[in-house]
């Protein structure tokens, strides 16, 4: 065991990265989201890197904004996310691999399957990021409004529920397989949920097996005062959205701090704040790349892209060159949006900015710019300040904000035994370090 | 182009064999459905004999039959068709990928975006075999009774026209993708569905570009009266039961006679009904490989079979020694229904023997056994008959039967110049010889 604790590191993998003009950087490999070959060496990437986890956004549908604006953009269509992830499951041995899936729109029974499969074939895997779903556009793709913020996690709730108790119909030592007596498994080791509940009716058993990490591991985003609750209970890993470092303490306490009501040791529980990056061989290289991204940018997608992000709110008759409105409460997004509005007014930037800040990327997370050192050193102060258990990297630009993490910054992170320079383990459970969950057997 | 018509061919991958003991056969790998080196074997083996594609089926749910009887058979628990479709899409080359999936309980925004995004990560490969799901026990994790089968055909109707009006959504050329310039995407090039139905309200556009094959190919049953009539307007292959050669000729010349009505040709739809088989070296060691695996069926497993297989019908108040009881209608499967009672009346079994015919596999489905010549000899009769454009292959045991047929049959078949030598195409479009769509633009 190393002597120091060490942070966890998953990469997310959206698009060509996370700055909005990143398809146009001339380093950036043309593509439209479905060139298996891209996804295929990102992962093998982030394997050579050695990181806990890639990371898969979800979305249903189309950004809600006007098509011209949005046709500057790439990053509109991409592979199905549970499509891509069993492709990359047999193209990479140990990386974890998390992918998002609603709760909103889809069926327990589905989900828990689906994940199931996955954690088989990939050997223990896994990872369920439970998201309830902002995106007006993508509830009009399933027939009805967006739901209430109250009633999308009193679903999702129950929801998690279910697919849990789903993923515990059979016990590890069900199959016996006895060719001689004609016994394929043990009826004693499969058990019926008979879940009754407001929003779903799921009799069971599941058909598939118990997962090699006895559950796939549980992420949740946790930002809201029910998500922190549900994410307390519940989930095995926070992708927060952190950009103050005292802001980041707080959450980091108070989430573990839930967490005895439910009998967990906080250890069970990891805090991964997303961290937008541009890393430079100076400080000044590090800020030129910014500065060349951000001369990029469209300004009807920042204006755009900054309507979409605040939930559908109409900016068109607001000065563009004014301060940032202050009524930005809306059904969609709130943690999103209340970071959003906590950067504008702490740096007091117009609306303009504040969509050049949003095209930039990294959705209100925390954004580091410098030399690999000066990352690393903002990294550990967020680690060893019990700010975070590990990040989930955002790199501007893809493959080559990765490869300045992977090349620059682990390897100094690794110096200071900040990080693995080798798996230990073959399960994504092994690598974030958390017990295989203990099968629930019901009376 | 080859002179001689030539026949398709499928294998529908299930369990370990379409026999219910084939588990129990001495070759057989021991594994509980999510081994996925045996999945792999498999579908190279597959691709090694050239067949057009592989055949995965669904089921959410374990078969609705008692736990004593089920826990004497294999094919209960499986990987999830749609998270082992896009590994094996990784670890082939040419072959076809089709999985089954139902309209019942899923939503068509997810299927239309998984079956396009296979087939994007497969260079056009996919196909959805569309069901309407027929297992009680299924409906019961989806928090319904089993709905009506002409509710089930009018959702699945809709449904489908959903998923193609979705796979629509972007022109072949809408991504023009200019660094210089910053548009990423044509916005001409996409289109809204805007559908408003009975069963599904959808706006679109689909999150991913049209597919390599225009649109995957769209597989049916189409048993039922509802079954031919949307399959004859809008498939692109039929898995059909048929048992007696004169029913399979009626089914076939009824089928692509109605397709004149919706302006196409007959060729452009594929009949490929079920053939279970068994091939030994000799007559007799096939009749041999049958009988040792009937000795291996228990009574219970197979008696039980048969009342699931009845759509949940109670058996137990019938003679087992006694005739199959006249009045087998019920709500499920009404196809598999209809060919059981058809094969018991036709060769005067009692139920305990339609339960042995039903445990030994094929599920209704027309079965020979032979030797290699014989078994070739009867696929060309139906294949030139006009029984069939191909056949879906059921083997009664994996991989032994599957091999059987690539190092028997199918060399026969070539030297009588009924089946490819080579793939002469990539796509499954190609190898069935079917026109890509042309996408459907909308006013």
């Amino acid at each position: 065991m190393s002597p120091t604790p060490q942070m966890h590191l998953c990469a997310f993998l959206f698009s060509t990265g996370h700055h909005v003009a990143s398809w146009r950087h001339p380093d950036v490999p043309l593509q439209n989201g479905t060139d298996f070959q891209y996804w295929k060496d990102l992962a093998q990437l982030c394997e050579r890197g050695k990181l806990d986890a890639l990371f898969l956004y979800d979305g249903a549908a189309l950004p809600a904004m006007d098509l011209e604006p949005m046709s500057r953009m790439d990053r509109v269509t991409f592979f199905d996310p549970m499509t891509l992830l069993p492709a990359l499951a047999v193209v990479t041995d140990r990386i974890g691999l998390v992918s998002t899936s609603s709760t909103t729109y889809d069926q327990p029974y589905y989900v828990a399957r689906r994940y199931l499969s996955l954690d088989h074939l990939s050997g223990g895997r896994a990872a369920w990021n439970m998201v309830t779903g902002v995106n007006t556009a993508e509830a009009l793709n399933f027939g009805a409004p967006l739901m209430a913020h109250a009633d999308r996690y009193a679903r999702a709730r129950e929801f998690a529920e279910v697919v849990r108790g789903l993923w515990d119909s059979w016990s590890d030592d069900a199959f016996v397989m006895q060719k001689d007596t004609g016994r394929f498994f043990d009826p004693a080791g499969v058990q019926m949920l008979d879940h009754q509940g407001a929003h779903f009716s799921v009799r069971s058993p599941m058909c598939v097996p118990r997962s090699p990490q006895g559950q796939p591991v549980m992420v949740q985003a946790g930002g809201s005062e029910a998500g922190r609750e549900l994410a307390a209970e519940t989930a095995d890993m926070i992708y927060s959205v952190q950009d103050d470092l005292e802001e980041a303490k707080a959450f980091y306490a108070d989430v573990k701090g839930r967490m005895a009501t439910y009998g967990r040791h906080p250890d069970s529980l990891k805090i991964m704040p997303g961290v937008y990056t541009i890393v430079g061989s100076t400080v000044q290289e590090a800020e030129d790349k910014y500065g060349a991204l951000n001369e990029l940018v469209d300004g009807g997608v920042a204006m755009s892209l900054l309507s979409w992000c605040m939930g559908g709110h109409d900016l068109s008759g607001y000065d563009p060159d004014g301060p940032v409105p202050q009524d930005l409460t809306t059904n969609a997004g709130t943690t999103h949006l209340k970071q959003m509005a906590s950067i504008a007014r702490a740096r007091n930037l117009t609306l303009r900015q504040l969509g050049t800040h949003v095209a930039a990327g990294g959705y209100g997370h925390w954004s580091v710019r410098g030399t690999p050192t000066q990352v690393a050193d903002q990294l550990e102060e967020r680690f060893t300040g019990k700010a975070a258990d590990g990040f989930n990297l955002m790199p501007a630009t893809y493959p080559g904000g990765l490869v300045d993490i992977i090349d620059g910054v682990i390897p100094e992170l690794q110096r200071r035994g900040l990080f693995r320079t080798e798996y230990t383990g073959r399960t994504l459970r092994d690598h974030l370090g958390l017990a295989v969950p203990k099968r629930q057997v019901r009376a």
